[in-house]
Order: C-alpha cells, then sequence, then structure tokens
C-alpha cells in the first residue's frame, strides 16, 4: 500500500501517454509542481534515496516525456539517481515509496524494471554512447523519426567515455541524437576542471562579450569614422555573433549543433525548444542550466552536497533527522582513511592524495582542506586519477589514489599498464570495496579482489578494523612498496577507539585470531568480524574453530596457509567479494600448488548480479554473515561427525 | 656487434647532452637525416618493427633533445612505438639493432630500460595524464624551471583519458606542462571521428577564414562606406582574429594556450618555438603537422598502413620482402573472424561489427568495404565501443564488438556494468589473447581469461583452430545468447581448409579429442595443439594421456570435469593466459565445489610481467609449449611411477 497522495494532475498520469494526452504545455507547470512535492513528499519520509538530483530535472523531466513519443523514443538517464521523476512519470508512482529497499524499486534506471528504462545506468557518462547506438541501429532499421536523448550531468560530461561517444557521435550525421547537458555546475562535490570553467564562460556568453568589447575598443580608435564606424561594426559584429558561437564552441567543434543555454526550470520553454529540435537532423547538444534541489527552499538554498542524499528530513522545517547514538559509535572506514592520511601525510612529505570526484565520498575532503596543494579532486575521471598518479610516483611521490571499488573498474587498464607493469609506488584505497547495500549492482564493489589479484607485482590486502586499515595504510607508505591495494567497506567499522599508533605489517602476513581443531575459517577483510561472531556462538555448542585473518589476498601468507592444510582437512574461506576467482581461489591455488587436499568451502559473493538491499540483509543473502557461517560450519562439522560415526558402527 | 653504421653527426651523439653541446641549430637538419637513414638502414633489415611514425617525428626528436634538458626534462612518447629516434639518441643506437628481440631494447619506451624513458607506455593517451602528475610533484618539490613535454599523436587524442588528462590539466595553472599534438591524420588506420575533422579545420584555418569572408561579404552589402569600409574591417577582422582564433579553439577551451599548427619536418623552426614555449608557463599544446613514413620516398608516398610495420624491405628499392610460403599455409586468426563475420552477416541482417582504431589489425576492414552501414570504426575508444555496443544491442542488433584483449582491460568497466549486467547479447570477438610476441608486456592478452571470467552472466571462450572459432562465432549470434566472449590469439592457425561449414556448439561444451588412462590434459584455446603434439610423442614411449579441449572457461563442462576428476588422479590444465586466476584455477574450483582431490598442475602464464620475444619463444618460457607439456607429464608419471614402483617394493 502506498501511502503517498498525488496532486491533481500528477494523480491522472499513470504514463506518460496520460500526460500527453490529458493535459496542455500550459500546464506542464503545474504538473511540475506536484512531481517536486510528491518526490519531497515521499523521500523526506523514507529517507535512503538521492534527492538534490531529482528534484534539479524535475522541469525537464515533464517536457521530455511531453514531447517525445516516449518509450518509443529512447531516454536515457546519465548515472541516473535523477531519474526519480522519471520513474513516477512511468508507472512506478505507486511503488516509489520502496525506492532503495529489497525487493521495491531500484534507485536507478533499470531495464529489467521498466521498458521507459532503455538502458540501465549507474556508473556515469554511458549515456552518450548507448543512445547513440540506439540511433545508429534505428537509423539502419529505417526508422527515422525515432527520437534518442542523452540527459547527461556537467560532472559526467568530464569522464572520458563522454567525450568518446561524443567524437563518435558527431561523425554520425545521420544519427538522430540529442545530448542534453544538464549543466548544474556539480555532481556530487562541486565540479573541477576545465571543462567546468568552459562551460560557466559560455553560459556568462563570455566568448561573445569579450569579442565584442574589443570590436568596441578599437573603433574607439579609429576615430576618422566618427560614430558611423560604431554603426557598422555593430552591424559587423552582430553578423559574426552566430557564426562565431558557433565556432567558437567546443561541442561545434565535435560537430554537434549547440543550443542554448535555456532555463532549466521553464518547463514550458524547454517543451517548445525540444519540440523544435526534434526537425534537426544528426547529433546536438542542448545545454540546459538546472539548479541542484531546485524548487523546495531547504535543499535549494542549502548546501547541495549535504542535500545529495540527506536521509530522513521534515519537509516543513526543512531539519535533516539525525540519529544520535546513546553510545559512542565506530566510525566510517572512509573517516579512519581521511583522518589516518593527514596524520600519515605530516610526517611523510612525499603522500599525495587523489580522489576522481569523490572527495566528501571518500573523506579525502578533510587532507584537501588541511594540504591543499597535496591532495587532488581531478574531477569523474577515474583513468586519469591513476595515470596521474602513475606520474607522481615517477618523481618519488607516494599517491593514495581513493577510488570506490566499483568505480576502479574503469581503471583497469590503467592500474596494470601504468602502475603496476612499471612497479610503482601508489597505494589503492578501494572504498565501498564489497556489497554496498542499497546502491545496489552497478556499485557493489564485488571483483576487486579478482580483478586485482590478477595484477603481477600487486599486492591486495582488506582490512578487517580500523586498526587494520590504519596499519596497512602506514605499511604501504614504507619505502620500495610498489604498488598496494587496500580494500575496505562501505559503512562503519567495529571500534569506538580506533585512533591505534601506527604499526608496519609485514607484507603478506595475516593473523591466528582463535586456535581451534575442528575446522579452520579462513577470511579476508571485515567479514572477519562475522566469523568471529559465529566463533563465539559455535563455542558455546562445544565447537572448536580456529580462525586465521589472512589480511593480505596477494601475497598469501604461506607459512599460515601451510599450517592451515597441514592441521585441518575442512576449510572455509570467507570474503565479501565474488567467489568467481577471487580469495578463495587464491587459496585453492596454493592447495593445489602445494599437494594438499583439504575439503575448502568457499563463502562470498555468488557468481551473479546482487541486486539492492541492506548491507546485512545482502551479507545474509549471499550466505556470508555470521548466521550464514555459523550454519556452513554446523553443516560441515554434522556431517564429518555422522561420517566418523559410520567408520566407528561400520 | 652492431653492424650498422652511423653518419659522421650522429656517431658524435651517444647521449642528447652530445647534441646540445657538439652542435647548432643549424646542424638539425643534418643531424635529422642521419638520424632518419639510421633507422632505414636497420629496420629495413631487421624487420619485426614499426617504421613510418618514428620517422615522421624524426626532425621533432631532434628537436626536443636539442632544446630540453633532459632526462632532467621529462619526455613523454604516447603509444611509443614512434620513439626509436629517441632511442638511438638516448645511449642505445648500438643496442637499436635488437629491437624487439628476446633480450634486446623494447620497441617500446621503458623506465628499466632508460632513464630517458620517462614513463614506460605502449597502450594509447597515457602521456598527458603521466606528464602531468610529474609537473605537479615538480612543482610541488619546488622545482619550477623544470619542463615536462607530452608528445601525443591525433589518434591517440581521441581516447578518453587523453580528454580527461586535458580536462585536469587545463586546471592545473602553475603546471609546466607542454603537450605536443603530432598531427598525422593518422594512428595505424587512417583517424575517424569529429576531433580528426576538426584538427583538418583548423589546419586549414576553417575558422578564420570563414569569419573574414563574411565580413567581407557583409560589407559588400554595406554600399554608403565604399572601399573605406572594407580598410576598416580589414583592422577589426585582423584585431579579432587573435581572440577569436583563441577562443575558438577546442584546447583553448579546456584552458591550454594553443600554438601552431607548425611544419613539424622543420627541425631549426621546431627548435626555435620550442624555446619560445619554455618561457611560457603553465598548460600549453603546440600543434605539429607531421607525415608518417616522411622523408623516406617509398614510405612517404605508399600506403601508411602498409609502412606502419612493414618487416623487412630493400631500401634502395622500397620493396617489402613477402616470404612466400612453398604450401598452403594457414590463416591468420584475424583473417578468420574478418571473413567469417561477413558471411555471417550476410544470413543475420542484425549482426553489426565495432573497432576500436583497429580494422586492418583486426581484419574488420573486410566488413567495412563489403557492408559500410554496418560495420564501425569509432577511433581509439575502447570504452565508447563496448557502450556503443550495448546500444545496438538494446535494439535487437547483435554486435560483433572486435577489440585487442590487451586494450580490452580498458573497456572492463563497460563489458560489465553496461553489457553483462543488463545481459546483451555483444559479442567480444577478443584478438592477440595470450602471449603476443615482439610487442612484449604491454601488449600480452595474458588477463582477459581471469578478468572477463568474474563477470556474471558471461560466456567465455577460446576456440582451439580456426573451424572452432568459426563456429563459435556462428553459435554466439543465435538468439538470446548473452554477452559471449571469443577469444583468440595473435597470428596463424593450424588449418589450411578452413572455409568449414557453420556449426552450433553447444554453451559449455568441451571435446573430448584423445583417451587415455595415465592422466588427463585439460586445455582451453590454442595450446590445445600442444597437447596433441605432446601426446603423440609420449605416445611413442608408452605413456597413455588423455586430452579435452574445454572450449569454455565460463560455464565449464560440468558433466566432462566430472569425467575428469573422477577417472584421473593427475591433471594438468593449459592455457596461454594468467594462471592467477584464470582457466586454471577456474577448474579448481570445480574440483573444491564439487569434492575432488585429484593432483593439479596447472600450466600457463607466471605471475609476472613477461617482455618481449618470439611467440615461440615465450610459449617455451612460460612453459606450455609442446616440449614443457611433455617435459611436465613425464615428470608428474614419473614421480607416480616409481611412487608405484616403491609401494609394490615395500
Amino acid at each position: 500500500m502506498n501511502p503517498y497522495k498525488a496532486g491533481p494532475f500528477l494523480s491522472k498520469i499513470t504514463i506518460p501517454q496520460d500526460l500527453r494526452e490529458n493535459f496542455t504545455i500550459q500546464d506542464l507547470p503545474q504538473v511540475s509542481q506536484e512531481l517536486r512535492q510528491y518526490i519531497v513528499d515521499v523521500i523526506s519520509e523514507i529517507g535512503n534515496s538521492h534527492f538534490g538530483a531529482s528534484l534539479g530535472v524535475v522541469e525537464l523531466t515533464v517536457a521530455l516525456h511531453y514531447v517525445f513519443n516516449t518509450p518509443d523514443d529512447q531516454l536515457v538517464w546519465d548515472v541516473g539517481h535523477q531519474a526519480y521523476g522519471h520513474k513516477i512519470l512511468t508507472g512506478r508512482r505507486e511503488q516509489f515509496h520502496t525506492n532503495r529497499t529489497k525487493g521495491g524499486i531500484s534507485g536507478f534506471p533499470k531495464r529489467s524494471e521498466s521498458e521507459y528504462d532503455t538502458f540501465g545506468v549507474g556508473h556515469s557518462s554511458t549515456s552518450i554512447s548507448a543512445a547513440l547506438g540506439m540511433a545508429v541501429a534505428s537509423n539502419f532499421k529505417g526508422e527515422k523519426e525515432r527520437q534518442h536523448i542523452a540527459v547527461i550531468g556537467d560532472g559526467a560530461m568530464t569522464a572520458g567515455l563522454a567525450f568518446e561517444g561524443m567524437n563518435h557521435a558527431g561523425f554520425e550525421k545521420d544519427a538522430n541524437l540529442l545530448v542534453i547537458l544538464n549543466d548544474n555546475c556539480m555532481s556530487i562535490d562541486p565540479n573541477v576542471g576545465a571543462l567546468n570553467q568552459y562551460l560557466t564562460d559560455i553560459t556568462t556568453s563570455h566568448t561573445y562579450n569579450k569579442v565584442k568589447d574589443e570590436v568596441w575598443k578599437l573603433l574607439g580608435k579609429i576615430s576618422k569614422f566618427g560614430p558611423d564606424a560604431q554603426t557598422v561594426v555593430s552591424k559587423v559584429s552582430n553578423a559574426l555573433k552566430s557564426s562565431l558561437m558557433k565556432e567558437s564552441n567546443l561541442f561545434e567543434a565535435l560537430n554537434f549543433r549547440y543550443f542554448g543555454p535555456v532555463d532549466g526550470h521553464d518547463a514550458i520553454g524547454l517543451a517548445k525548444i525540444l519540440e523544435d529540435l526534434k526537425d534537426i537532423p544528426g547529433p546536438k547538444l542542448l545545454h540546459v542550466i538546472t539548479k541542484k534541489g531546485a524548487g523546495y527552499k531547504y535543499s535549494e538554498e542549502g548546501n547541495p552536497t549535504q542535500w545529495h542524499a540527506p536521509g530522513v528530513f521534515n519537509k516543513e522545517t526543512g531539519e535533516i533527522v539525525k540519529i544520535v547514538p546513546k553510545a559512542p559509535q565506530p566510525p566510517k572506514y572512509q573517516e579512519v582513511f581521511g583522518h589516518s592520511i593527514v596524520e600519515l601525510a605530516e610526517k611523510n612529505k612525499q603522500i599525495m592524495g587523489v580522489t576522481p570526484a569523490m572527495p566528501s565520498g571518500c573523506s579525502l575532503n578533510i587532507m584537501m582542506a588541511a594540504m591543499p596543494d597535496r591532495a587532488f579532486d581531478v574531477g569523474i575521471a577515474e583513468q586519469h586519477a591513476v595515470t596521474f598518479s602513475a606520474g607522481l610516483a615517477t618523481q618519488g611521490m607516494v599517491p593514495y589514489c581513493n577510488i570506490y571499488s566499483s568505480f576502479m573498474q574503469r581503471a583497469f587498464d590503467q592500474v596494470l599498464h601504468d602502475v603496476a607493469l612499471q612497479n610503482l609506488n601508489v597505494v589503492f584505497c578501494l572504498d565501498r570495496g564489497g556489497l554496498v547495500g542499497a546502491d545496489g549492482a552497478t556499485h557493489h564493489g564485488a571483483y576487486d579482489l579478482a580483478y586485482m589479484r590478477c595484477i603481477p607485482n600487486m599486492i591486495v590486502s582488506a582490512p578487517m578494523n580500523e586498526e587494520e586499515l590504519r596499519n596497512l595504510m602506514y605499511t604501504a607508505q614504507l619505502p620500495d612498496q610498489g604498488p598496494f591495494t587496500i580494500r575496505y567497506p562501505r559503512g562503519n567499522g567495529v571500534m569506538t577507539e580506533w585512533k591505534t599508533p601506527f604499526k608496519e605489517i609485514k607484507i603478506g602476513q595475516g593473523r591466528k585470531l582463535t586456535n581451534g581443531d575442528d575446522l579452520a575459517l579462513v577470511t579476508v577483510g571485515h567479514p572477519g568480524n562475522f566469523a568471529q561472531e559465529a566463533i563465539a556462538k559455535l563455542k558455546e555448542d562445544g565447537y572448536s574453530v580456529a580462525h586465521y585473518d589472512m589480511r593480505f589476498v596477494k601475497p598469501l601468507d604461506e607459512v599460515m596457509l601451510h599450517e592451515v592444510f597441514s592441521k585441518f582437512d575442512k576449510v572455509i574461506t570467507v570474503e565479501d567479494g565474488c567467489v568467481m576467482g577471487g580469495f578463495g581461489s587464491a587459496v585453492l591455488e596454493f592447495m593445489a600448488d602445494n599437494g594438499y587436499s583439504s575439503q575448502v568451502t568457499r563463502l562470498g559473493i555468488p557468481d551473479q548480479y546482487i541486486h539492492h538491499g541492506t548491507q546485512k540483509e545482502l551479507w545474509a543473502d549471499c550466505g556470508f554473515d555470521a548466521a550464514a557461517i555459523e550454519t556452513t560450519v554446523r553443516k560441515l562439522l554434522k556431517s564429518s561427525k555422522s561420517l566418523k560415526a559410520e567408520e566407528k558402527a561400520g
């Protein structure tokens, strides 16, 4: 049951056809207003959602579905956390309150969810390439009237993939492609980079104004023509304007016809220009200026980073509900990273920090504030972040390049080809490693242990808690470490007293945490805590289970594994990562290479895409939380007990 | 011993300091001429090398080392196959004839080879990011005079990584960075894309000319000013020129100061402008026009794709030596791909072909000629190639996206996030899978089986011969196959009669090729042929070795593996891929998951970067050619025989 009520106009719209058939262009502001109100009503209460981005494109969303014949016309949202309005208008209003919860709708467009979601998104900057593919296919099939629209933010535009798509699209002159540049001057954090500055420039018509100024200045000097000269040049300059603006435009340089900038909160104006653009063939770009969080007083006037995903808030007062815990809570892993890198950098002048557009998400903003000349936000540009770090490392710097695990997939070649092949001392801090929860399939950091460990020279580690994270960060900057991956999860750690003194960890050295006789749990990373929990319960029932926290996926602690395989005929590996090729496989390789033959059970993320839910739900679903470990141990030991009993009986 | 003689000037240059100290700017043309001659002399005889690219930058190379204080000033060559002149001028003239041979110098800049090679390269478009990292580090260290130069081709400029680097660099206003755009209008094949067209436009001063024309046209109409009006506007238009050119420039839009275009074959002119640019702070771009193969009659006038890497040729006549085999030879795998996709596409109208700038390298040029509306060269843009293919697939097309294995590393996220997550039927044809030979560490396709098999929904296959390649290509386009990887090696196949009729292969079904009792060889891909060879020899000595060609790394043929592990206590897996996480590990996972405990030996590429040599040398070095397989089998069976003998004796 959906407890939320839509306004009178919005409640008449189940699918976009209703919008197109029941309303005139004059109604669009009212539809927009009701759509915005609905988003505020729902998100303020359910929390756990993005917010500002969707508010910023309410008018654009309404205008797009009003003008274009969706879903036949193909609308691709870049990143997709701005597509809530789109979801509400395309058959999902009644499900919207289930957003990002297990079994509910996804926080991102998803092909399996709706025919209006033409392309599944989550990672940024894919929309131009995808929409171009659709446009080329339509062309080939002779569907010349079909429209293909990519809506992309100015932040996403800085990623290389977007540029590659533009470069190809400009060459496909028959492709019916409209790129809408949703320019709100920020992604999650304020945007950086030359492109951003450029967009500001053209928004203020800088180019044209500057040229005009120079003409007037010059004419002032040519006195013999007097005022008439100003007249002629005024005309010249107006005539120049169009060709000048055209040629001077970055997008025109890439063969796109450029239109704009236009006001993204004028629904009627947007609908009119979109209607006009329908008739213009070939690749074109409409530059739309919007404001994140627009139309809701508190998000419009407040800190946009805070209103990116505010959680539950009081919609009347704009007060964001903060749950104040009774006892001190463990910090987020990202905060441990953010504070520890500053501590380390204070002592080691070679340390630098690099993030691709996630300074607040990964807490590098702490270092950026404390040491602005040593911490770099390079924009949404994972590939560049890594190769830039490689360049720093060639000069003796020790860059800590912090990238969310699932985004690091974008820079796999740069890690392999630019860093590891040259054995450079770049520290890859992979935040959001493992299952991330509500963001779902696109954002789980499920594959990093598998794709990082096949890279020669690479050290791959995963701390079990905050102290271990700090010690690994400390170890990574000691001389001549080479490429060093430290992978840790989203969310909170497990220690309230986490500011422990730094200690070196020997590379490839694990820790035996619990002695035992019946079975060995061999874990890496935070699930070690689940193992500890399970062991405590199992102990109550007399099970004697050993626990080894390996710390390193590569190199493995071979001394420790010899102990494990010499002593135990039953071994369970546990990781918050894909079992296909991951940590457990590395343990199997050790076993095979050394002639052991214990029974190894691998727990981790199964070989399928995992959808959204809370982290706890997903850890349980995937079968590696404390309860699942406990069950697995009991099952394995029960079967061996009954076997032994049979042997005795037999 | 180096049998090649340098000219009188060149022989005086061991390192760039010699060039700077012993010669004047007027001598640079002669130095250039001798350098070019030396390259022609050596490469025409040794073959096995790139050629046209290095000839095109001879003057630029000489001018750079003359003007800049290398190696203290940091020179980064993009891609690097144009750096032969650089190698000859930086201490490696006497080793140059060992280029790309085992134990000889690398065909690419390599940090471990020379301090003048500031950054190891091979894959394109890394130079701007790397040089920016160096520049930022120098700045931080207070080395303000230090220069950082990235030399990048116009083809490499289309890759997203280059754009990401430019976008960040334009923002680092204090970075002492010079990007030299080496514009020769082609990479290996002629360049495509909007950027390329744009560069042609500015080279012919299109922008400025067009604006000027319009001013004159307009003034013709304003008759009352008569000829005087033309005078005033001529002045206005000249004054506008600088600001107009500046503002209208794509690179200026990204905050780079743009200079050029200049003649890249005028060594003196280049030296002068490079000298001037030294004093200009911040990020700047020099646009240099060169010609691939310049200065050597036959390559300058001939087909640049042919002269990219011509092999041995007669330097006097320009005749490229073609070794005509006595008997018909098996085709290259790439040719089998190139012809087979056309055959398939003739029957299935949904098939399309996509290549990122490798049409002749992967033989998609055959389809591009036959079906120009269905085959796309998208430029150096692997990420886009994959997401564009995903877009095509959403519309029911079946794109065959052909990317060299090591370049596919660039598009890992797009495969995972845009294709596999949506279960789209994109066929990834990974050419150059496994060890590629002379191109060395940057180009080996060593990791694909490992990084592809951890992706959910992905089918991963590797054919053992041409017929299998054709059948896998046929199978991949049958309805509803989802993401489908077919990975095959560089070089020739094994069948002279390869145009076999297409046959469907059941997904995940292997082939038992040889029965045996003592041991099982379980192979995937072309090393199956090595296994066959080894088995023939072993048979002579009475060994009975079974051979299973698995065809699929994912899904594995479980029926077949149950047979293998039920029957054999010794199993050898063989793959031309990394043993860390690769096919052999997949077999271990099956073994562990199903409670078997045979002794498994994994042959393949060890966990280290493999340098250059011939494919045969490297297969042997890595221990998985026919001889190595034979040796491994003998060793394993000998130990078991002696064990059995001991048992008997005991």
